[in-house]
């Protein structure tokens, strides 16, 4: 980050008509756009969203209620405009991209084996990477996947600790019986692929799958290209969490949309020690919940670069009142 | 409100392609929407931000760090378009205006009798009730007033108990002398106007403000119009609450934008039974929160309105996943 920009920003931020402190959490994000954009003119003229969709091998497992053919189902709703993501991107004044990873062929089921390959994950990972565009002022990641809050689920546990039934949550609306096969093969893919805790990016080819892999490479990307980022739900912030495993600043250019009504996301938030702007109950994916967030970073930066100073508005400062 | 129209919407909602209360709040508010809409079509074409300023009689008690000569500079700053409320507006999409409540004269002091006397009350609610268009398919109600967040805990603490100590914040920064002060004044006020509770429109002409009765009288008129309203943070609550104590169902047309850093205002949320969207730390009034937040109601019609089916995009439901 550039601390230099950040430094100007919270000397610009002290002089404009409002009370210190008084925007809340739109001060730091402005401060964090600034920082992160790396002293690029604060603007908000272009936002992308890009919605990675990948397969998965452990759907065999019985733990979705959805059949894997809906993730190519839905990339087909997003091309054609009917998911809420094209709404909620239309919104936030943001354009939608689709990217499908691996061509939707599932990984293989890790409860058996890595999830991937060394070529077929640093594939992914380059996919993600090459999807990001140095222009954007702000990038919305999030990702389509049947089966994919198992796969959030296990990479959380190999990253952080915990057990099947610790991370595991309805996902898409999973009755109690696919609920408890759904911590069994967690808990089955931790087993076979133990101590993967130490290894980051082996974490990710074991446990994760292919649209967490390119989320993991969008996030380095942006960080490369000086773009901040918002994450969506569970899925999104376990695919880029290898990055802070990897290095304690390595999500810093990240922000969190929202707090996923997944069970495993609130756990999640904490082990990073990152707050959600937004706590709605949202649990969609499809980039949904950072796309609502995008308006409130495009607010942050919009009174920090709009606003008036108490000099040019002729405005009194709280200073200046001896008398009422 | 319009229960059949509520009905309509809940009936989408469960055919749209997601799963079933995956979009959270959003999916509430578009029903909300529906409901208080009366039945119009769910579009998001005009977003109206009204802004009431009025001056306060009790700043005399020393309550505010801010001298009363700021509420017309601050009137000023809206109308050159320096202040925050000017560019959450712009990114929101609404139109702002700026009214002015009984030319800015201050209301009586009320620790030595009532703020207003009833033919100045009467005035001020009818302005506001006069400003709102029926054609807005949102109003976002909001104030400026030195002073009002002393008023707001007054009223509020007059409708529902509770002292001076329990009720203050620090508003636009007072320091703790002038904290002290101003639970002193609240506690003399309430001494004087002892009993008000049980006639919330007397409370809100002894204990209230012009800026905040505008906002009654619009909120008022909103709901005989039929569009839903965001409320601002502490003051603009305030404002409104004699509503939701003269009839229990008095505010359901309302949501709460925000939960302000206010001290005051999670106390008056928890008695009025209102769920705040965000959570953001903010407390500088002006409609800023509840300009934050429309592009929250504006994503939940435009997802409402715009998804497609499953039958219409192809999608297989949860209710086929017979086999993975």
């Amino acid at each position: 980050g550039d601390a230099e920009a950040e430094a100007r920003a919270i000397a610009r931020d002290h002089i404009l008509t409002k009370p210190p402190g008084s925007l809340g959490r739109l001060e730091s994000i402005a401060r964090w756009h600034a920082r992160w954009r790396r002293g690029r003119p604060m603007t908000m003229e272009r936002i992308d969203v890009i919605v990675f969709a990948g397969n998965h091998g452990v759907v065999a497992q019985g733990v979705s209620a959805w059949p894997s053919a809906v993730t190519a189902q839905m990339v087909g709703n997003f091309r054609n405009g009917g998911a809420a993501i094209n709404q909620l991107s239309r919104v936030a004044g943001a354009t939608l991209r689709v990217v499908e990873v691996a061509g939707l062929a599932p990984t293989s089921d890790f409860t058996t084996g890595p999830a991937m390959d060394e070529t077929a994950f640093l594939a992914a990972v380059d996919l993600g990477y090459a999807s990001v565009s140095p222009e954007a002022d702000l990038l919305c990641l999030g990702e389509m996947g049947i089966g994919n809050t198992t796969v959030a689920a296990t990479l959380s546990a190999g990253l952080f600790g915990g057990s099947g039934t610790e991370w595991a949550g309805r996902g898409a609306g999973i009755d109690d019986e696919g609920l408890a096969r759904k911590a069994r093969a967690i808990d089955a893919a931790l087993s076979l692929h133990g101590g993967v805790a130490s290894d980051p990016l082996e974490a990710a080819r074991r446990l994760g799958g292919y649209e967490l892999a390119a989320i993991m490479g969008a996030t380095l990307a942006a960080r490369r290209h000086g773009v901040p980022v918002l994450l969506d739900g569970f899925v999104c912030t376990a695919a880029a969490a290898p990055l802070a495993r990897l290095a304690p600043d390595g999500l810093d250019h990240a922000l969190l949309s929202h707090r996923s009504a997944e069970a495993g996301h609130t756990r999640l938030a904490v082990a990073l020690g990152m707050e959600p702007l937004l706590d709605l109950g949202l649990r969609l994916g499809e980039a949904s919940g950072a796309a609502l967030a995008a308006p409130l970073v495009r607010a942050a930066v919009a009174c920090h670069a709009g606003m008036a100073t108490f000099d040019s508005a002729g405005v009194a400062t709280g200073d200046d009142a001896s008398a009422p």
